[in-house]
Formats: C-alpha cells, structure tokens, sequence
C-alpha cells in the first residue's frame, strides 16, 4: 500500500539536518516522501532479484513505527541478520544504487507491521551530491551500520561472550527462581570480569532478538530456549 | 620517519576529485600532507591504544608504495584480517575520529616497507564539512570498505568456496605436475559452477594472501601450504 499525501508536521525531525537544508531542499524531500505501511513478513527490499542486470533501488527508508530486520542471504538460502531499524531509523542500504561502491547487497523485511516514509534514491543523491550536509549525514548513517556489522563480525569470531552471558542469565533464573532479574549491567559485568558498556550491548543485542527485554534495573528473560540455544551452540 | 614537505606533482591524482576543490582547499590539503616512511612490520595505527580516553586518530593515509594490512584485535590477542592497502589506495579509518558514528577500531600495520601521505583527521574533517564533493568522495570509501567486509564476513559464515577453490587449484597442481597453471577464471568457473566474478574475487584474495601470483591467464600457486592449511581447516 503507498499513499502519497503531504507529509506531517514531524518529517523534518528525522534529519538532525533539516535546519541546514535550503527551502527548496527541504521540499524536495517533503514532496518525494511517500508513506507506505506493509505487514510484519513483508519482504520491502530483495537484495538478490535483479531486473535488468541491475538489483532494485526501493530508496531510502524512514521507519515510523514497526520493525525492520536487514539480512544477507547465501545462494543455499542461509541467512544472516545485519541490524534491525526501529522508529526513526534510517535505511541507507535499500538505496544502494546511489553509490557505486557499494558491492554488496542486503534483503529488507518488516518484522512487525511498519509504517515508514519512503524517497527514492534519485531524489535523495540529487541532493546529497550538492550538499555537504546531507552528504556528511550519510557518512554517518553508512559508520553506524558498518559499526553495527563490525560488531556482529567480531561476535561471530570470538563468539565466547554471547555464550557466556546467555549461561550466566539463566544460571542466575535457576539460582533466583524467576525470570526476572533485579541486577545492573554494572554488577553483570563485574561478574563477568568485563566492562559495562560490553555487558549493554549484547544484552541490547539479546533483546533486538527478543530474547531478553530491559527494563531500568531489571533483566527479564523473555525466551529460554533461544537463550539455551545459543549456550549450546 | 617523518618528512614534511612540497608534495609532487601528483598527489592531486590520489583524489579523482580534485579539480572540483577550490584552490583553497588544494592548498590546505597539499600544504598539510606529511611524508611518512615506515618500515615492514610497524604498527602505523593502533586501535587498542588509548591515550586520555580516546583511541588516537592517526589521519589519512595515502599509499604511495608498499602495502598496509588491517586487522581488528580481541581482547585475547587473536586477529582477523579485514582488507589491505595497496598503491593509491586511502585509508579511512586511522582518521576515525573524524567521525562519530564510527564505533569500531582497526589497528593498521605495514606489510612491506610503504611509503605514504599523511593527512591529519583536522585538516581533513575541516575540507569534507564545507564541501559537497569531498563528503560524497568519502562515502564512496567507506563503501568500499563495507563491500570487503560484507564479502569477508560472507566468506567465513558460508565459507565453502574459499575451500573449494583452494582444493581445486592444488587438484590442478597435482594433474599438471606444476604450480603454474594455464587457465583462465571463466574455465575455473565453469568447472566449480559459479560465476567469473566470484573466482576472480577469491583469487585476488588468495593473491593478496600470498597463496597464488595472477597473470594473464595464468594462476601459479605460490603457497602450498597454505592452501592446503585452508583447504583443511
């Protein structure tokens, strides 16, 4: 379903940017914007159908509420999830036709019923190219998820941590008696003989999967058996 | 070894832009390139050295001779090779600081004696932050480097072909009885059944790694070992 319509009040404040824009960059944006919500399995972007000897450019995606998860698929079918974008996200990927070094390609789908804004990716290049701003703004959209991609890569090569945390958090359901446990990324880490910042993240990463969910200092453990799996693995 | 002085008439060429800067920025960016020789083995920039709580921000470097290796570090000492730097290539990210959203660090040695501009992350950020051209010059390097690691990171989870590959060139080998075989990647790629692009991918890497020599039509199998290291790992 697309809808295009004028866009809200709010569309400026996915760009920390938007005050540097001209007028007529702002319009642009404003008038290419096309609302689209699909249903939670919607496959938005396919990074391996290509018409024409080229993959499609579906543009850049605004998520306004839902859940999208973008992954690599192999040619036997096996995944890999990159990152997941929640309200405000930016995907930049599902626009890669803007740059040509970009030789990789990602598949999109929506993990939950998602609203988002979608501009295409002519329109947003016409303006990246003539302005800094929006062409700086990029580079950080593109750092975060390579930071995110880095992160994962590391995940996957020393993967003692998220085996060890998913062991201590149901160890210490066990020990308790309940899945809900009272205790800071500060004390996991001090168990753990890592630092904080170490412990948050994964444990963000645990609940982007679902497996945990945070609350200010509480732990819930949301799916055992995934947890289980991953000690396991 | 640092030697800072007029640069040559071509280090304009190092930037496919740079007729588009203003004279301004030529100057800036000529007048504060330094001259860095370094020997094979050092470690260029370290990205597990922190110095009053930031990592150091080496800046720009522009390969005039020899070759770079980046490689990311685990607590535990253990490596992994993300890419490396050859002639005219740049390297983003010993200038990460330039950039917020850059939550990783790459350590970066030589892996022969290289010779190489400097271009402090300052000097650099103050040009990419006014002009359209250089931020957009920018992304496109960090899209390059995204692509090789998305590439790597498919390789050690569907890591089939690197094996396959290793295994049917020591197969040739054996056949041949030489290690210099006469055959063109098309060939191999039928004979693996996949794509061109895909074979001379992986040889470029194996070339990289010092395991094959590529000449027009010819590949030579310059490491046994090593190939036989992969083909059993």
């Amino acid at each position: 379903m697309c809808i295009q319509g004028g866009v809200p009040m709010d569309f400026s404040s996915y760009f920390p940017i938007w005050n540097k824009l001209t007028p007529t960059q702002q319009q642009i944006l404003e008038r290419n914007a096309v609302l689209r919500k699909v249903d939670k399995g919607t496959v938005i972007h396919n990074g391996t159908v290509i018409y024409n000897g080229t993959v499609e450019c579906t543009g850049l995606l605004l998520v306004i509420s839902g859940q999208l998860r973008a992954y690599i698929l192999s040619d036997e079918g096996r995944e890999i999830s990159l990152y997941r974008l929640f309200d405000r996200d930016i995907c930049l990927f599902s626009a890669s036709c803007m740059m040509n070094s970009i030789q990789f390609e990602i598949t999109i789908e929506a993990q939950k019923d998602t609203t988002m804004w979608v501009i295409s990716a002519d329109t947003y290049q016409r303006i990246m190219k003539e302005s800094a701003v929006v062409a700086n703004f990029t580079n950080e959209i593109m750092a975060t998820r390579f930071s995110e991609v880095m992160w994962l890569m590391e995940q996957i090569m020393w993967k003692s941590f998220d085996k060890r945390l998913a062991e201590f958090l149901l160890e210490e359901c066990n020990l308790e008696g309940t899945n809900i446990l009272k205790i800071t990324h500060e004390t996991i880490a001090s168990h753990m003989g890592t630092a904080r910042e170490v412990v948050t993240r994964m444990l963000r990463y645990f609940q982007n999967e679902g497996m945990v969910r945070l609350t200010r200092g509480t732990v819930e453990v949301t799916d055992k058996i995934r947890l289980e799996q991953l000690q396991n693995d």
